[in-house]
């Protein structure tokens, strides 16, 4: 950045502005009418007279108060648009970086003013922010190249500035523990706004990032409800503890691919609108596609099975995936990120029941180890205990479980599914009795399952299904196939879908598959499980349910 | 596997399939009609007559033609439906892992039958495939263990079978050509169909594989049309060709992925459900959502941009697209996969536009050093020659290639966008000038731009945005964005579009934002080029372009 070429000109904007319009409306031809044209040559003089109105007032106040000449008009101010005027071999330093083993060394930095603080007219406090880490930094008037106008003009930026400094790296006299980075302190020679905050915050970021116990403990602090953090969504995203989450979100899509490119599998993309309302119909969302209807896709069920049948062999999936449930609870989105997989193999299920196992093990180790710093953050706003599981996880039979509810009481069938708080009791009753928070339910209820599950061989009540359980709540669910044409032709029948709506599924099948098994995770929910955040908006981006479609 | 237990239990299927029926019905309280229950019951019946029959009458053969005590009934036959009756501990061996180091080996391998020879009654060569590689094997009679019956049950197999072989690994006498594995041959000494083909194959795995060079040279072969493929798309995907090219697909979205991880990249999920039709509103699918309209997201351009607006740095996302675009041509899908990235940076959008370049180049370098086996296959059926790239990658600017063209004889003007042919022209004049497939275009009109590009600060009818061409295709299309809330909402405004539907987009600008720049690159357009295969539906796994949404 040039420090020369500040405190952009007015006019260079205004021309600027003037020479890209003209242009526009030549190359499109076709000119905006005379009266669009006046209304908006309005409005923009009126804007930069407001603009110019806005800074000679800064300017004659900053002066009459100063009286005096300011000799640090070259270290501070607005910067110009950057518009890549220009390019230095500056270095610059994040943030995260600083520490240490900088201290004396000159930084560049850029990065949002989180707070301010005056001390007097000649001393300001500043903590930078940039993505999860935060460092403070200060100004103090010298008789050289730090202004008292300088102070005063940082000192009355607003929270959420994004600004450029030069400053030299000292160390603290005692460790900083309101800032993440607590064994270096930046003393600022220089300071250029790079972008301007134009209007209210709905919120305070403080607000944002506080715990739920401390808004509790003191009544006077503001508490921000998740709706209007849903609705400015961009704020809401900035808090140290929101850029933790969606690295640890991606932390979990990453680990979900290491470990299964580390075991051959390939990464596919299927579809997601499809010609015929697949998996039974009910629950898809149409699309209007040219002059016939389409829907979106509910899974990828069908198209990674296909994917085997191709001799693909092991593959998987990171993709959204769109369900019509007018459901509007704390754990159901209508659009969510689906971690698939299949998975080919010689002789039993187990083989991949086992290895998705494994990879959930391998997931909450890395997690803990590779993003211990993000982990921190975000159990500060909402505490947790790590889980606890086992290197080998537990496996336990569906039959084990019902006799785990039954002996604490519940009412519960044989074949019968579990209840939302019948599986949350039995998490605590499976913590209790084996001291995890992870395990995995095998041979589930074949009624309860979806059409293309294969029956266990030994008593066709039951399947080679299974779900995984993280702190009493399924976040993978999955089982063996059928991968025989005529059996499933039959099963789908047995279920009084049409065979005819399933005809291209089928028919992957008649030309011969491998038996293979999968399942399927909900990104979002293994996300909240894991962090208990209590809410599966508060682990998705942009989150849409029945009532929200935006921002 | 079990290989006493063979040769499927009528009686044992059908007992089971009868008691899963019976389950079923049970348990979900709402029994089929009794005319239904016929129905069904009759169809049963019928089919497992003509199975019966057929067994009967195949037995009835073999024992005819062979007069005499098969001593081989332990060593193969259709195996038992897997249902994962059974765990053993055999170590499976995969095709591609076949050489000379495993010479004396006993190996038990699940494979496709790709095709039989039978050389007389008492031998039979076959190849054996599995993904991208195919082996040679043989199974001849002798006086212990292997018989005619077997030999002749083997050798009538329809291509395309699963099965599963216990065999001998010895060396060839001279180097096998035709297979992938030349330097080892399997004797076999058990074989199992674990997946029978059903119905006849559309058409032959071989055919689906040759060259159109091989086809043009000799008319008696099949030529199978792009059409036929994709009609059957799940049997076309099982040539070595196809399991490569997606293995491929698979490798640049890793390679993409790798590179960015490195430069500390987020992954992002934004939604694809949006309420508002944003850029432009044109070209957008339109979903029912519950008792409102919502579209299918375009692009997740202005989703990106809002995360950094909200401090994410850097970010990239690798989704689906939507456009309704009603363009059948060999390069449009109306449904792809999108590898977006957008960058903040400090001075200058070039390193962002380096950083693509670099990235681009690890992608192609990578690809030939890690995935030489399936390049080599793909470049057998669709001859390419390797691209030619500098390591640090060309940039040109409009400018310059409007001249190039032009010395050319192309009629063209400063800021008119190029045609298509133009495009490729200029591909071949940058070769011949330069040796290179792979260049950056740099500072486009801004006319021909979206209205969120940065005007180019020195002459405003250009811009500071790039495309990147591969073999004289655009690739990858990117530019600075408008950080600045006021200035953004001017642009908007130039381009008729309503300020109201991007109010979000807007609103994310005017609490702050650092300057950035990124891009978009087609996956499968990436791969289509980059491999010559000249048709984009080659390159995704189930195409959807205006006229198919099947399979």
């Amino acid at each position: 950045m040039s420090e020369q070429e500040n405190n952009a000109s007015k006019a260079e904007v205004e021309q600027l502005t003037e020479k890209v319009e003209e242009v526009i409306l030549d190359a499109e031809g076709k000119p905006l009418s005379k009266k669009a044209l006046k209304k908006l040559e309005k409005e923009r003089e009126k804007e930069q007279k407001k603009q110019e109105r806005l800074a000679r007032e800064a300017a004659e106040r900053a002066a009459r108060e100063a009286n005096e000449v300011d000799y640090a008009v070259d270290n501070y101010g607005v910067a110009k648009l950057n518009m890549s005027q220009q390019k230095s071999s500056t270095k610059w330093t994040e943030v995260k970086d600083l520490g240490e083993s900088l201290v004396g060394q000159t930084v560049h930095i850029q990065a949002r003013l989180h707070t301010s603080r005056a001390v007097g007219a000649k001393m300001c406090f500043l903590v930078l922010r940039e993505s999860t880490s935060t460092a403070q930094a200060v100004v103090s008037v010298d008789k050289d190249s730090i202004s008292k106008q300088m102070v005063k003009f940082i000192a009355s930026l607003p929270s959420e500035s994004i600004v450029s400094i030069v400053a030299t790296v000292t160390k603290p006299a005692e460790p900083i523990k309101s800032c993440t980075v607590g064994d270096a302190e930046l003393q600022i020679s220089k300071l250029f706004v790079t972008s301007e905050v134009k209007t209210m915050l709905p919120f305070s970021l403080e607000d944002a990032s506080r715990s739920e116990a401390d808004v509790e403990k003191d009544p006077s602090l503001n508490r921000v409800n998740l709706d209007t953090r849903l609705n400015n969504r961009v704020i809401d995203l900035r808090t140290t503890t929101n850029n933790a989450i969606f690295k640890i979100q991606a932390a979990v899509s990453q680990l979900f691919r290491e470990f299964l490119e580390k075991q051959s599998f390939t990464e596919i993309h299927t579809p997601k609108i499809i010609g015929t309302a697949s998996e039974g119909g009910s629950n898809v969302f149409k699309v209007t596609y040219f002059k016939q209807d389409a829907f979106l896709a509910q899974s990828p069920q069908l198209y990674k099975q296909a994917c085997i049948a191709a001799d693909f062999g092991r593959v998987y999936e990171i993709a959204p995936v769109f369900r019509a449930e007018d459901s509007n609870t704390h754990r159901h989105l209508t659009e969510y990120i689906g971690l698939d997989l299949e998975c080919a193999f010689r002789e039993h299920y187990h083989e991949v029941m086992y290895m998705i196992g494994d990879m959930f093990v391998y997931i909450f180790k890395n997690l803990e180890e590779r993003w211990a710093h993000e982990l921190e953050i975000v159990r500060k706003q909402y505490p947790s205990e790590k889980i606890k599981f086992d290197e080998k996880p537990l496996r336990l039979e569906y039959k084990d479980a019902v006799a785990l509810l039954r002996k604490a009481g519940e009412e519960i069938g044989d074949f019968d599914d579990f209840s939302t708080p019948q599986e949350k009791l039995l998490g605590r009753l499976v913590k209790q009795e084996y001291d995890t928070d992870f395990y995995m339910l095998d041979k589930f209820p074949l009624a309860v399952r979806p059409f293309y599950t294969m029956p266990d061989p030994e008593n066709p009540q039951y399947s080679n299904s299974y779900d995984f359980f993280l702190r009493g709540e399924e976040i993978m669910s999955g089982a063996q196939r059928v991968h025989d044409a005529d059996f499933l032709r039959q099963r789908i029948e047995s279920f009084g879908i049409d065979t005819e709506s399933l005809k291209d599924y089928i028919k992957a099948f008649e030309y011969g598959c491998p038996p293979h098994a999968g399942g399927g995770v909900g990104l979002e929910r293994v996300v909240m499980f894991y962090l208990g955040v209590g809410n599966i908006r508060r682990t998705s981006l942009f989150p849409r349910d029945p009532k929200r479609l935006e921002p």
